[in-house]
């Protein structure tokens, strides 16, 4: 981290990484489309995010989260899947896709200052029918007209947390994630609350797209 | 998936790999050492699962989980991060990081067929004193001295899912992650349950080691 911030402050950053970190400075809307890949991005994704979003560039000491340098800019991720969406329901055998995309949702995007829309999941679209893929396609196209009028996903603000980056006693996690052993509210309570809002959106989301499933494979 | 299990089969997997992968086929034990980045592995590391852990060598239709390729060996992630104990806890703005974990853990690891073991996390190694360092190198010393009577961790078999691949009703989350709502358990019961688990190990981990919490920086 301090050799990328040393890069980044001396202007040593390598050209390549210069040029794309030139992207994201001049996206207002950067959406990362990949398929699934061990529950993660595939690594030659992940290398990106590891040196464009470098320490500098897209935060720096103090400035995360909501004050992360790419605040302001909108980011979403479209997914596609070797599996069914049960497998990425709260128990299926892969866990809920909210919580495996969180690692990406809060650690990397909403991290470095990013608005984070509602993930597009396109599930098993080399197992199913052609029909299904043009669905699939259509479903993509009214999200997209869609992105100003949904509401995106919710991180707690920096006043919700103590000092030691905890959410303070009394807060009602609402991440979907997080829950708050010191307030009164579940973990269960809190996801269903999340699952809630996001259905409400009636749009097609891991959430609402529970189409018929089919015994597929990960990764 | 296909190009790999072509790969396999046909034995035209690059030299490279195929050292990597005798590796693998070699060890009882594996253990992945890394700095927690991107709130997951490095892209580096991230990449030898993607073309190591290949398809036709690490699974196959039908062998993943507790059939995978790898049953028998035992895998453990031994972490460093830039962060406190504290940010990586249910209400912390990182999120448990047994969560965090989840797709590793659950997604590699138990997928591919290892045991896995309870991970080691050494927090902000460079941030603490010399002597809070001497003290988690010795911590890692017992707990590799220790691995042979620690409990693994949890993960359910092929017989509590149903034909879609979810848990079946009645069947109680215990993997920390999941929850069932088919079942009367909560979420917040499962995740405690799992904790306390944990403790009982009376070795430093993730949900023991509550150290002086300090205001790191994450990735």
């Amino acid at each position: 981290m301090m050799e990328q911030n040393h890069a980044q402050t001396t202007v040593t950053v390598c050209t390549e990484v210069v040029l794309e970190q030139a992207k994201v400075a001049w996206a207002d809307l950067v959406i990362f489309q990949f398929p699934m890949w061990w529950f993660s991005m595939p690594a030659l994704l992940k290398g990106w995010v590891d040196r464009v979003l470098s320490r500098g560039f897209a935060y720096s000491s103090g400035r995360k989260y909501e004050t992360g340098h790419l605040k302001g800019k909108r980011a979403m991720l479209s997914l596609t899947t070797g599996t069914a969406s049960t497998l990425y329901s709260p128990n299926g055998i892969d866990g809920d896709l909210h919580h495996i995309l969180w690692p990406i949702h809060n650690g990397i995007l909403a991290y470095t200052g990013f608005t984070v829309l509602t993930p597009f999941a396109a599930w098993m679209p080399t197992q199913v029918t052609r029909q299904q893929r043009e669905q699939y396609l259509q479903e993509y196209a009214d999200r997209l007209s869609l992105l100003d009028d949904l509401p995106p996903l919710f991180f707690h603000p920096r006043q919700d947390y103590d000092e030691h980056q905890q959410l303070k006693p009394g807060v009602l996690a609402r991440s979907g994630v997080q829950w708050n052993p010191r307030s009164l509210q579940t973990f269960e309570v809190s996801a269903s609350t999340f699952a809630g809002q996001v259905s409400r959106l009636e749009v097609p989301t891991f959430a609402t797209n529970k189409r018929k499933p089919a015994n597929g494979e990960s990764s």
